[in-house]
């Protein structure tokens, strides 16, 4: 595994990466070299075969990420002469970090992410483009941007309403900045488990990470990468899609392989890809 | 404030308005008149400087509303020679119906919807229109337009499935036409708090309009479009709409008055919008 | 009505049909044959006129269908010369059997599913296929298809996040393919009511059917139709969609006989359609 | 026929409406009271049961529109207390400002534009929101807002592509604002006649506008509305809701009335819509 | 080849199928038994490996085909009690018929039109649905439907801007009904050539037919879908399409075998699709 | 300006970029390193304030490019165990292939294409990812893909129909992958201008270059980015993106400049973007 600035990547067990936010002393907070980077690390998972499942968690006990790092951001200054060039400005400026963030989400393999203590503000931003979340009983949420005079605009206020399937709570929590709590995420299917403590929703999450390690490669980044294309088209245009994607998925070895084991009992072996 | 035949509004505290419906010996049944006057408050509203959070009510006991007045209904005659003639009627009938509690969704500021006893029809049109829902343990809720041999129109069917989530209980609800109650709303994500009778149910709305009318204005109004506009678009097409919605928004004193009031532990003070 | 290989099909109250797939003997699983005869009965059903609601259940005691009948799916060969010209017979095969399963969603009359014992892969596609879902407390569920090396391709990928709303568990379910009971069903909104039997489930779901029956068609069919529409659109497009199907859903004499009845308190005759 | 300000409106021949720009000594330049009117002039029309075929021309020799009134329009400040407030000003009158132009394309009768002498900027705004477009030999058109700083936005840039078809000579004139002249308007199709001078081509539209009112305005009206929905959406989805609007649209009686006069070489008359 | 009621099919060359409207002594017009029969010919060349380009033209001097048979189409009742039953009976049949006709489009190889004569109504809604359109000199078209009573609804007003890619020339003739020629086809870019008359017409689609069924099937037949999947997709999700469609494209045979045969100046023999 | 490998860049006039293909031995065929650094070159001038306006030829006198290197690309070898996993391969491959030559879309600045000579294959996805197009007399054009056994898969079967805007005569180009010549790429709209040799053709450009760059860089990126946009969504949408756009772009001080500098006919100096 490579080594970063801001980020621990190793590997608990095959085919399994753990990604850990590494900025403890700053509550994980982020600043623009961090977001870059971890697009770096997820671009490098995202083609490795030697990953199948990846954990996303924060270092140390007080944080997942407190979020933006308001003091860098507040000595940002976009440059511009007047209205409309600033804008120029702030537009590729969200859009980079836009598609930073945005590399979970496109990464080929599934990523877990495991929320503990405060995780506000990016910290939605970056669970929401996660295909799965685990959060540990003290977690403390908010989608904290309206605090400090913003829309959300890295990808909460896209991506929050798709994750729990409905507007009706997505909008008290957002336009209020309000705090919730693990019990509430679960409520309303944000996360798909609580654990005690942080320790106990990183073991959860490399038994999940397991299992899906486990499985026929082509299947599982499959059925994510459909997952993603039906949450954004119709139904009769994701029908199609898949049928596309499997007229040469289902081509693998992988599924003669998976029914003889299955038959046989056996635990199967697949290609790398 | 100004006046209106069938809505009271006030203002009950700095920036923010309540309606109510105002015609309780009728259990709040809308007619044309009704509706109308609906639209020409919420497009009054969204545009006042004055006014940053909106809560929506009925007045009297029994009643959120019953819906549409059957009695008035019944007497409505569509103009047309022959059926495709009078669709061209009932077509231009509908739409207009459609745009005016459509009022309450393109209203620039956030609407809290308060709901109490009878809440029929209508009732449920004019509540998904609305950004958060609140209601009285006695509510009684349905949709109800299939008992009288129709599908719903005016925003039911498109509307309740996005603020829920699910299609599964809203089909339920809606094939069947049958009555649910609070914990029902509660349970599946419609209202996001119940509260014990209507006065208590009020006074939650008026805790989080004032919550809404603390923070910048510039902030809230851009989250409610950014989330009203993401739950229509393509992921893509959200994030890129952000992008460039933010591009001006961080232009805003809002976000250096936010941030100095959060460091000094101070209360901000916004500029009108 | 008409009788089928592998469907049982009778009439068990006025305008209601039940459907069973009716392969016991092995638990149900799917061969071709049996998914297109499954398209000729919903086919059929959909155009009666003596017929306004539909349930569908499992024969036996143990599933209301295990799946694909693997054994006779080992045995599939595509044919083509290479893998382009193969992938061009899988295609065609992928949607001629996505045509099979999606006649249920497009049969003009509202579908309640009955699920018990075992509902493993293809149970799933079908299931979300129909409009309501009622299960036996001995449930066991799965989206299996990942444990055969494939990406779900007949639907569950496309349809099951709509049914449920929310893509967090979907995505926990589709990639674990881990099995899930009816609490969990029941609590993600997958069902509508988890009864303690089969025997119960199959009374619910005719109690419902029969509501649905005694209800106009005109209003009950739209109501399908318009929800269906809606889940494929911007809301702008499903409102003046709508408006056209109401233009003439209005001019219905359902609407008069249904006032009439509310009125008089008694129960309304509706014409065939 | 109302009375207007801006606008003379009268009735040439029966059905048909000629609305002319009506302030010649500006040579027709609009203000932001002349777009108001003008939506109050064709949401007149479109519901009038007397008009079925609009033609919408410029008073004078000299221009069809200049386009805004340059001077009235540097007057205009945009209240705001910084850039974010500033904008929302801007958007929402920019929003009016299209509603008012895109009331020509929503009218439910078919406009005919006439074009000839200076049609700039705004001139192409109103004139691709129409449904056919004539023009004079001396007509001179341009996208002209390159030149005074702004990107179009009362429609040009969003609806001219889909009038002529492409975007290579579409991105040509408007990224460069040069002038064209008719034949160069003939050849890409965003006129469909040349007429030697403004009474030839007014000669012309009357013409048509004639033939256009003689037809069932149930067939006239509905294919308006089939190619403007279909413009803006998939095939399918077309095809769907063609379906829908014949179903009612086929019902009436213009269908036997124009067979019947097709056989018997009669006239048809087609009852008010 | 099988044999036909109402159509000729046989194989002038290798690879290419010739299907004539045989009804020539009716001009070619239409009844529903031909339309259910145009479907069945269309979808088993489809699918019948011997063919790779298919030339559609009609029997006879003096049409391609006249239309819609209005004396049978007058004799048509659709049931219903009342407009809103009789309307789900038109949208049944319009539906199927829009089937019927698209199956020329659905279908997997390219089919090349050839029009002369009388070529009215239905003959637009069956040539663009065609993939390449050629005319005789004498060639009479019309988009008819309206001089009926009706907005034409078999697939004109949805594929017909998309052919010729512009909505100016389409409304012109849409709304007007009026009868063009070959030239003015040519110039809009309806027909691809102009043959001095229908033996010179069908000369040129058997050239062009040749060329198609000598290049890699697998090449030719993506180019169609592909297309056709673009035109109803946003660009970024026709790159995406493109990019799975071709992931498996690609490792055909053809591409080693063209490029071969490119080097050595030989002609490639692909496999059969 | 940065010195590159295959592209020579230079500024012939202030604020234009004149980019070069530089591999004119080879016909300036392109290999993976040449569309690596293409992105490298068209990403660099989006951001650089010193550019308004970019010309895109290829070096030499034979040939703007013929495309793929075939030599090169007949020995690229996809890895991958089975047909799934090589495909998994062969997709990220041409989404990296298409991203570079999207950079030229993606580009800020308006980019005018010059053709010339031989112009097969990657040329035309090259050219129509372009906003203009301008030719020789002598160039040969060719969708050549389809003659080395594939379909077109790096934009031009995405972007050629909406450059051209018509679907009938890209289907004849792109089935049969014939050569056409500067006339007939001009009747159908493909190319803006065809000039008598290279020379002539780069003088045209140069001169629309300048005539862009002396123009408000607000004003016209905005067209660019709202015609862009308009492209890939519907009407509705185009005009709600415009207006936000607009909301910032308005207030740039170039709309002052240029009224100004309109009024005293002087050239209006415009700041850096």
């Amino acid at each position: 595994m490579a080594t970063y600035k801001y980020f621990l990547v190793d590997t608990p067990t095959p085919y399994v990466a753990h990604v850990q936010i590494n900025r403890p002393q700053k509550m994980n907070a982020f600043m623009e070299e961090m977001w870059l980077e971890l697009k770096l690390v997820f671009d490098t998972l995202s083609h490795s075969p030697d990953i199948r499942a990846i954990i996303l968690s924060g270092a140390g006990d007080r944080a997942f990420t407190s979020g933006l790092d308001v003091q860098a951001a507040s000595q940002v200054r976009y440059p511009g002469a007047d209205a409309a060039r600033k804008a120029t400005s702030i537009r590729r400026h969200v859009q980079e970090f836009q598609d930073c963030i945005g590399s979970i989400e496109v990464c080929e393999k599934p990523v877990i992410c495991v929320m503990h203590g405060i995780s506000f503000g990016l910290a939605i931003d970056i669970c929401t483009a996660a295909d799965i979340r685990i959060c540990s009983a003290d977690v403390k949420m908010a989608v904290k941007e309206v605090d400090i005079g913003l829309a959300a605009d890295i990808g909460t206020l896209s991506r929050l309403p798709r994750v729990v399937g409905s507007y009706s709570w997505v909008k008290d929590v957002c336009l209020s900045a309000r705090i919730f709590g693990a019990e509430e995420a679960y409520r309303v299917g944000l996360v798909s488990h609580v654990q005690e403590n942080k320790a106990a929703a990183l073991d959860k999450a490399l038994e999940m990470a397991k299992t899906l390690a486990e499985k026929s490669p082509i299947a599982v980044q499959g059925t994510k990468e459909l997952l993603n294309h039906g949450r954004d088209h119709k139904l009769a245009d994701s029908l199609r899609y898949t049928g596309v994607w499997n007229s040469v998925g289902i081509q693998t070895t992988d599924v003669e392989r998976a029914m003889m084991s299955g038959l046989k009992k056996t635990r199967p072996r697949f290609e790398k890809l």
